[in-house]
């Protein structure tokens, strides 16, 4: 049975919420769920539900990373913190993945340090699932990795490509590079040798993309480097609080907006949904040598249930094999 | 009296479109507008209109700029084009400022080689005003240097806190960096340094800001690199894009919510009308030595129209003349 650890102590709302997704999980799947941190804590919030027998287990850890804390510190100082000790359980294989709504850069250095990366691969990358014009589409990387050369935007794509296949079930995925201009000769230095690189590779390369393409479906998936890719992570959740304040600012103003706005409820619901990113249920953390996925803070119990969900595929569907496996065999064609 | 060149042929939808914003210009406002290009098309389209007497002068210019041109060819081998004509005009000073539609790249390229920068300035910035929580904000650069230096974002902030104090009337704009984290040490290597020089400044520096920052009236201003700030742009017109396409797929499933999207009608174009960027009316080129406006390719005649007005408020409050001062006022307190 699958066995998946769940940082119990990490997360805006922990450990409520993440003991509510987690007992979600239990009743949904049929996984061996395994809570870390606080044994006293999460023993007391376990007991407000009925648990399904024999599902859900408790591993204490006796320190948290706060959400503000330096990755760095955190790692090398608190080393029984709740997202250390997870992650341990994956190193020693008495889980077969982690999922964590904490401090992401402690997550990312956490498993960086104790399970390193998979052979070949340079560096990791947060990727996200997001809903577009076109179903699900996939961008990496969203904040691990500030500064990547294009070959670690080359493996990105080569990563996005194998879990769109494996996990979104995309056929032939469309890869964009995300730039300034649809021209090779727009953006940085950095880019331009992408593109060349991205051109002359496999995979199914669209060219550059731009902004407006993160949702027109254009491709379905989109690599860029950390610092954009989480910028633009940032700008969707804003536009989409800001959107709301400023519909119920107008409809305040207008009696009959208003009934209207009742009418439209359902509808802007169901858009809600679809546009949750927290539905898509957590960000895999892909290069690393184990399966890792990377929950919102503000995650609710059900993003927590569908990362569980998110983190038994990747283990299901091996991607960490399929991603070693298509490194060695470019590896061994260019020496070819 | 202000006389302003407008690139008769940039844009979309060029002439119609512009002819069509030139002329609501000249009855809204006091200036003489200069529309440059052929002069053929130009006057067969403002054959269209009842146009106030003496207010729009037609100068030839026999080549165009296309949209998907390369800006550097465009401007060393079209010499007679629309942009590149309206720019001499500038240089000669037979206008005082040029508002353009065409081709952003072209339009840069030719500001720089004919105008030049600004004294003690070291590179251009495409500044965008936008609606936010907390009334009209700023950011920069969106696209004219992907590749800035630390000094550069202190300049863009200067300029920034300069436009904002004149044009958009704040009195102590506040500006922040945009960035991954809100913590000094979050970032690349630019960034970094950039906090620094920034807090060490005696502008209203509030530190990192985030992508969510964008719409939540966080600061005034925003700082950024042109990589960065040109996906954000558009980033932000895409989601408004497939917002409404989602809008109008959900209420086609439910009758009562196609009558209450109806009833909220009015609060809809509201919104619309605030969130749209073409309002703003164009894009200022900040640091060149000349006032230069840049409006969107798709813009509308009330955005060229507004370009027209943001030009001539440049010109009014004499903007360039503010950033040498304080840039020379800089350089002098350093060396102090």
């Amino acid at each position: 049975m699958t066995r998946i650890a769940i940082d119990g102590m990490g997360g805006d709302h922990a450990p409520q919420v993440i003991v509510d997704g987690v007992v979600q999980a239990a009743n949904f799947f049929d996984y061996e769920l395994v809570l870390v941190g606080d044994e006293a804590q999460l023993k007391k919030e376990l007991n407000n539900y009925k648990v399904p027998g024999g599902r859900i287990f408790i591993h204490h850890a006796s320190e948290v990373v706060s959400m503000s804390e330096s990755p760095v510190h955190a790692v090398k100082r608190k080393k029984d913190s709740s997202v250390n000790v997870a992650i341990d359980l994956l190193k020693r294989k008495e889980v077969d993945a982690v999922v964590t709504a904490g401090n992401t850069g402690a997550a990312v250095a956490s498993a960086m340090l104790n399970l390193g990366l998979l052979s070949g691969i340079k560096r990791p990358g947060i990727a996200i699932t997001y809903p577009s014009a076109h179903g699900i589409s996939l961008a990496l990387d969203v904040g691990a990795n500030v500064d990547p050369t294009p070959e670690h935007l080359l493996q990105y794509a080569i990563m996005a490509d194998i879990y769109s296949r494996c996990i979104l079930k995309k056929r032939n995925p469309s890869i964009g590079l995300l730039n300034i201009g649809e021209e090779e000769s727009k953006g940085t230095e950095v880019t331009k040798e992408a593109y060349k690189l991205l051109r002359e590779s496999k995979l199914n390369f669209v060219g550059n993309v731009e902004g407006r393409d993160f949702f027109s479906g254009k491709c379905d998936c989109i690599v860029t480097d950390g610092f954009v890719g989480n910028v633009v992570l940032k700008i969707i959740e804003g536009v989409v609080d800001v959107a709301g304040t400023l519909f119920k600012r107008e409809i305040e103003k207008n009696p009959i907006a208003k009934i209207g706005a009742l009418l439209c409820k359902p509808a802007l619901e169901a858009i809600r949904k679809d546009t949750n990113y927290e539905e898509a249920g957590g960000a895999p953390l892909l290069g690393i040598n184990g399966v890792v996925i990377i929950s919102h803070g503000g995650s609710t119990p059900t993003a927590i249930r569908n990362a569980i969900r998110a983190a038994a595929s990747s283990v299901q569907y091996k991607i960490n094999d399929q991603i070693v496996s298509e490194i060695q065999h470019r590896e061994k064609s260019e020496k070819a």
